[in-house]
């Protein structure tokens, strides 16, 4: 098997990379428990592995009593990992260590709807003050993760039909970034890369859950089975145009009722400016005559100081929120649902919405043991999940996909 | 690793047998590819798995000139693997050979509402003469698979809360076909196992899809990356109680507007009374004065003899199974859906409407190139389930379930 960089690995080689990648902190008996292989065997292993200089050892594991057992990680020497997470709204671009650890992260406002080579012009401006600012060579990122707010052709790394960054299609990211760097470049949805950031942050402790991201549109990542699910198409967790309500608003998408015309961001901020226009409102008319503009945030604002009428759209859209995921829970039987986006943090009154509409629409079976809560740290989950996108793609898979005729390529386990 | 009946067998074995087992006619050289080893080391392997009576090899494979490549198949002398396929009114008992060769097959109806040792006293019977039928001593068979109409906790092979089977839940199937096999017994949803069936039908080259099964009651069964995917709580796939319409009618589960309760096969009679006490169908009139009740069965019959009252239910309820399957495709991206189920086969309007709902509901991206059609040979494809669950649990899966912390097992690649 070739990894990038012509690096030739065993399939044990690469399970036993994988396996100290996602758990971190293994000593060399863990590992060889782990692959089910002799001590001596594994010892071998990670002999061949450390003289590439793709593992290290060190002492810094707590042991209670007797010998310190050195524990193994990715060695330093592999080199850096770019990560690029582009939302509706927002830039952000770090730069990650092997473990994931992040070296240097800068996040700005974006906007998703200026011609693709400004925005990139941008992001490549900040990679490389923070290469420099860590004192890195652009010949020392070893891989980069991008992550775009549409659906993405993950083989080929192009944005397919994206309904909010239309001028995109035709735009080559990997073209792109290859002006400057000399490794390979991985694209993939926003939501994609928040469900692998929760992958990473949870260790690969749970095998089947969803990321709901609640922002300009509604999506969802699904982990199943220990690996992202990308589906047949590449357009698996697209749950945004789910019908909510068959005599609902019409979406842009053609359909009605879908629960993104419902229940996103800009639907928020329409429906609070109508309780201000019609004066249902007097705090969101306050802040509308003032600013001229409404947002989820601001509804966010007026339920929190106790306005009835911005806690009665929060209850609504939670409702149908949590409508769509009841749907999809009787479906898949997830573990978890860690919900985010910058709508979710608009106040504690949408996840409880969410949560009680759930548990109503719900079977009981599939609820049982559901456990609904915030994405956890959700500012660095984009980046996190760029950063593994990138290190997975270029150092822990085989290089040969594995046969079966579905047209997306899905991840191994 | 220890596989059923203390064999020892390595990882690489494992995948070997797998891979014999779902792709059949492989050639040593095609063995050796597979698994990305050389073919030396492939020979090696063989040789370990036919002395221990696992595998052996034939010349059958038709080849175009030149030295006929021998082929590998599973051993006849592993044994024979039992099938038990129990649906809400029918009962299958088959017996299949390592390959999957069906040796002997019953099918007769049955009544799930009876108690369980009157089901199984008649399952098991019917084993017997089958076994016996085939010359075959119970001490043949190398595993069971079961497959009940009801949610069913994998690892203990309990049935857990079943709606339509209320006095199972307390019933061991494993104790009572221990009386008579000395045997493992692995139990699992009848979808399940239709899912399963499917899968071996397209010899794994598909590795996103579902099947949907239409009778008693409406279940889906989910293959992801290759695998059955059984959700974390084992319930995943139960859509018949996704919501479709919040006006509809009150389920049995207390909710209102749930597919099942709309258009499963309880409610298509229930609807075909109603058109025939009513009069308004003058055909289905004359069927339930005649026989005192009306099924799905003469709702297709009259539909396809012309009545236009019996065409307008099941154009509504294929509508309704297409919405709930339309949210399900936008959020799985499978690339297959397969409909099975006894109300599958009322006529090809159900299968009609069910198409039409979809593609007027889902996304563009995810429809594409979605194949919605009936599930292949559905009249055996759940004793093929229930005999690849069998070899797959008792032969072809490391002794040792993988690490994670969700509750129910997920099925490996």
């Amino acid at each position: 098997m070739v990894s990038g960089r012509g690096i030739v690995l065993s399939g044990e080689e690469l399970a036993l990379l994988a396996a100290v990648f996602w758990r971190g902190g293994l000593s060399r008996a863990e590992v060889a428990a782990r692959l089910d292989v002799s001590r001596s065997k594994a010892n071998a292993l990670l002999l061949g592995l450390s003289a590439r200089d793709l593992l290290s050892e060190s002492g810094t594991r707590s042991s209670t009593g007797g010998r310190r057992p050195e524990v193994l990680g990715l060695s330093d020497a592999i080199g850096v990992f770019a990560a690029i997470d582009l939302g509706a709204t927002s830039l952000d671009v770090a730069v990650l260590a092997p473990d994931m650890t992040v070296l240097a992260h800068r996040a700005e406002p974006a906007d998703v709807r200026n011609p693709p080579t400004q925005v990139f012009a941008r992001a490549r401006d900040l990679l490389r003050a923070l290469l420099r600012e860590r004192d890195l060579s652009p010949t020392a990122v070893r891989a980069i993760g991008v992550g775009v707010p549409g659906p993405v052709a993950f083989e080929t790394g192009q944005l397919v039909e994206p309904p909010l960054m239309p001028g995109w299609q035709r735009f080559s990211i990997r073209d792109c970034l290859a002006e400057d760097y000399d490794a390979p470049v991985f694209v993939d949805n926003d939501v994609n890369l928040l469900a692998l950031g929760t992958l990473w942050q949870v260790r690969a402790q749970l095998q089947n859950f969803i990321v709901i991201k609640i922002g300009t549109g509604i999506g969802c990542g699904i982990i199943c089975h220990g690996a992202l699910y990308r589906g047949a198409d590449g357009s698996a967790g697209d749950v945004g145009h789910i019908c909510v309500d068959p005599n609902g608003p019409r979406c842009s998408c053609g359909n009605v009722g879908c629960v993104e015309a419902m229940a996103a961001g800009p639907a928020l901020g329409r429906l609070a400016m109508e309780a201000a226009r019609s004066g249902r409102s007097a705090p969101l008319q306050a802040v509308w005559l003032e600013r001229g503009a409404l947002s989820a945030i601001d509804l966010g604002d007026a339920s929190r100081a106790g306005d009835p009428v911005a806690n009665r759209i929060i209850q609504e859209a939670g409702a149908q929120i949590g409508e769509m995921l009841a749907s999809v829970i009787n479906f898949f039987n997830p573990s978890h649902v860690f919900v985010g986006g910058g709508v979710a943090q608009i106040g504690p009154s949408l996840l409880a919405a969410i949560r009680h509409s759930i548990y109503r629409r719900s079977l009981a079976l599939s609820t049982r043991h559901l456990d609904i809560r915030y994405m956890p740290n959700p500012h660095t989950n984009g980046i996190l999940g760029a950063g593994v996108l990138a290190i997975q793609e270029a150092l822990l898979r085989p290089a040969q996909p594995r046969s079966g005729s579905d047209r997306a390529r899905t991840s191994p386990e």
